[in-house]
């Protein structure tokens, strides 16, 4: 049960041409691809960068979470993604802490992860993903 | 000239205790230490993770930036920063297309680091600094 690596970072926008202008040809950062999460209500753009990643997220529709975070705040920074190895026991030791997260269990995520939302009244203000490969991914 | 990786994500608050008590004792992430960086206005702690830091920025004073963001937006995440091979050829490049720096050059920032702060505004919403160790470093 460890942290083994910072999975991804995720910024919220409505642009993600205007993402992907500046990450691949103003800065060089390749684009890797698109996959849509139905559950999160997001169409996720990956641009890898040595072992981590850096992912846009363009909302699905109006009622899509990351959706009202824009309307809320601006587009930005959303959330930091960590990489688990042992979730369902880490995530058990939290929640005996009193940390709370956004839902029951972890979910399916991109890239067949099992992922799970700290919520950010537990973190200090800072919405943190918990992640981990599924064993049949 | 190109992004080599990612520096550090770094994130707003009042409450380093906070954070460490989450990163370190909950999440097992250890501390590896903390650096006044006076022009930014800010202590900064340090959270190594496999190539890659989490970095809590904690105010000096009221007039920092750091401190404004939180009046402004409460804690959270406030920016990520690129470790860039060929700082000041990127710099050059990046504004000749219209980019948009908070300082003229790069200054000097935690680590021995030059560093730059492309604004939000020519971003789409993010935060992002350029850095590069310096060579005397």
């Amino acid at each position: 049960m460890k942290i083994k690596s910072i999975d991804h970072i995720a910024i919220a926008t409505q642009d993600p041409d205007g993402f992907r202008h500046f990450f691949e040809t103003l800065l060089g950062i390749a684009f890797a691809g698109s996959e849509v999460v139905e559950r999160e209500g997001v169409t996720t753009h990956f641009y890898p960068v040595q072992g981590t990643s850096l992912e846009v997220l363009e909302p699905l529709n109006a009622e899509s979470g990351v959706a009202r975070f824009i309307e809320k705040r601006g587009p930005g920074l959303h959330h930091i993604a960590l990489s688990v190895e042992g979730l369902d026991a880490m995530v058990f030791k939290l929640r005996q802490t009193g940390i709370q997260f956004t839902t029951d269990s972890p979910v399916p995520g991109a890239h067949g992860k099992r992922i799970i939302f700290i919520h950010p009244k537990s973190t200090g203000g800072v919405l943190i993903e918990l992640s981990e490969q599924s064993a049949n991914a």
